[in-house]
């Protein structure tokens, strides 16, 4: 069996998506049971392609990073066709792997929403979906009983959101701690040996971890939308961003960070969510000074991790990449895998 | 719905499981989607109970430990009838915790096979079976489609098995190590303080963590089945005790454990497993000396950690308790739960 796949967004990730597929197709099915078929891309850079049958993928890997490339492939056009794709493609599943606006969630949203509507599963790495839309996108699912996946908005391809919500079912989870943004645990760590937080920065935009505009990393917003992901899926509750209270790394001083490890200590950014008595969550995101005996005090560099901590188990943690091209496509591959056993069930 | 299960052996971990069911049973039935009916207990020192329409758990919960005790409850008996309840019973499912022989994985291989034989599902917190008998009990689960589950039996309720199974699949695992015998960690951070091994091994065993006989955690046995059980898992492979090298942290000194510290290293007991490039798997145990860079470094005190190395995540590690009554008995609630998902599906 296969399924087709519709891919919005045509980067690294979606990219890294297609060279997986077509590396080694028996063996892929031999571990998956399934196969996967691209039958759509569109970006809005290179444009679009819709093949029904399924798109040549050695053209596709060889596809140059040119303004409306697509054109050169077979039906393919210089302009993207998100919605018409979307709604009116043969796709079973829609990868949504666009650039989002940090401010409206959008176009993610929309793409979301479109799939969803005409009975397509959707796989998202977008935080934008779930940090403004996510009821009605739960709802809009359930109600077209078809997979709304987002292993990836949470770092990336290390499954932490199907850990918390499988694996520890049942465990009574009551709090979590984390280290989910990279970037900003990369710059405390360059701080550490000697760099200014400029200088921090810039290397960690060398390293293709920041992004030209790096406050979300450094202000803590991107780790406080992770927060709100993880704590809505974990505890079925709606918290907002209005409801956690953040505060990033731009307050720490060099002198801070440094005279830290002089006392055996590292500063960290943590987002923090916890069970209440009453059962409310209360969430926030802000730097903490951690003894090395700390669980999370030895994450350094782009990696992240989370503690779970719940009545049965005490603490558990899992560390991982937080980032990446393979990795995100990774975690795009292991919600079709659950929408595959979701299908088969 | 529910499930009947019978418990065979009534020691920590079955009455810890028995707490867990009784405590809340509304909020169990709601988290969970069944509920859970203990029809039997059957214990070689307690004696054995089988009441198909369900045990009083207050009752269970309040028997004393003493020889025999069974008998005060309604159809007791002074005796144990472990063969006749696993066959006889209206079990669904047999939770298997009994005191194993380390050199013959017996009597938990015969409840395993007599419940699997006659359609009844298992959940096993032994390593006898898995060692010994994994693959006549696999077929056996195979053909009679029942369920034949393990989580405890590495890291107790940290659910490192279904995490690599489940959640990693298709991600290329092509090694892991990992630090999977807390009572050998625990030795090993206290002749870092300063404890001599001996009073070390003595200290470990008061907290419980050794057994009366401590060498299975020392000369790194333990260790090797449970590289061998995850091994198996991973790769479907047969590997068996002949094929693992294996070393404990007997050949340490004191001395060695100690300069190790002011070099900023720490003594580890690893146990490690590979895939080669001709695809055959090569494990082994032995202690190594760690960086404090190196992601298990930091594991201190009775924590377990497994690091799994894949080829599209690089290393992904998952720490947690490797041992305890609640947490081995969440192991047990986590098969049941794979048991009820499967049954699902």
């Amino acid at each position: 069996m296969y399924y087709n796949i519709a891919l919005i967004g045509f980067g690294g990730v979606n990219r890294a998506l297609a060279h997986i597929i077509s590396t080694d197709p028996e063996k892929f099915y031999c571990e998956m049971g399934f196969n996967l078929r691209i039958v759509a891309v569109s970006d809005v850079f290179l444009g679009s392609v819709y093949t029904p049958e399924g798109i040549d993928l050695a053209l596709l890997a060889a596809l140059p990073l040119a303004q409306g490339a697509c054109a050169t492939l077979p039906n393919g056009k210089t302009t993207a066709e998100n919605e018409d794709i979307i709604k009116n493609s043969n796709a079973d599943i829609v990868v949504e792997a666009t650039v989002t606006d940090s401010i409206t969630g959008q176009p993610a949203i929309s793409h979301c929403r479109w799939a969803l509507s005409t009975g397509k599963h959707v796989s998202t790495t977008n935080k934008g979906p779930l940090a403004f839309a996510e009821q009605e996108l739960m709802a809009l699912s359930l109600k077209n009983n078809v997979g709304f996946e987002y292993e990836g908005v949470v770092m990336s391809g290390t499954p932490v959101l199907r850990f918390a919500d499988k694996l520890l079912k049942g465990s009574g989870i009551n709090k979590f701690t984390g280290i989910v943004n990279g970037t900003a645990n990369y710059v405390l760590g360059l701080v550490e040996q000697g760099y200014s937080f400029v200088d921090a920065i810039t290397a960690a935009q060398r390293q293709g971890y920041a992004e030209a505009d790096p406050s979300a990393d450094i202000e803590g917003k991107d780790v406080m939308l992770k927060v709100i992901v993880l704590a809505n899926r974990l505890w079925n509750t709606n918290l907002t961003q209005k409801t956690v209270q953040c505060q990033g790394i731009s307050d720490l001083t060099e002198t801070m960070v440094r005279q830290a490890v002089t006392e055996g200590c590292h500063w960290k950014l943590l987002g923090k969510a916890s069970k209440q008595d009453d059962g409310s969550i209360v969430a926030s995101v802000s730097p903490e000074k951690l003894s090395v005996e700390h669980p999370l005090a030895a994450i350094s560099g782009a990696v992240n991790a989370i503690t779970f901590t719940s009545d049965m188990l005490g603490d558990v943690t899992v560390s991982g990449p937080g980032a990446g091209r393979i990795e995100t496509a990774y975690a795009i591959l292991s919600d079709i895998i659950a929408i595959h056993q979701r299908r088969e069930s």
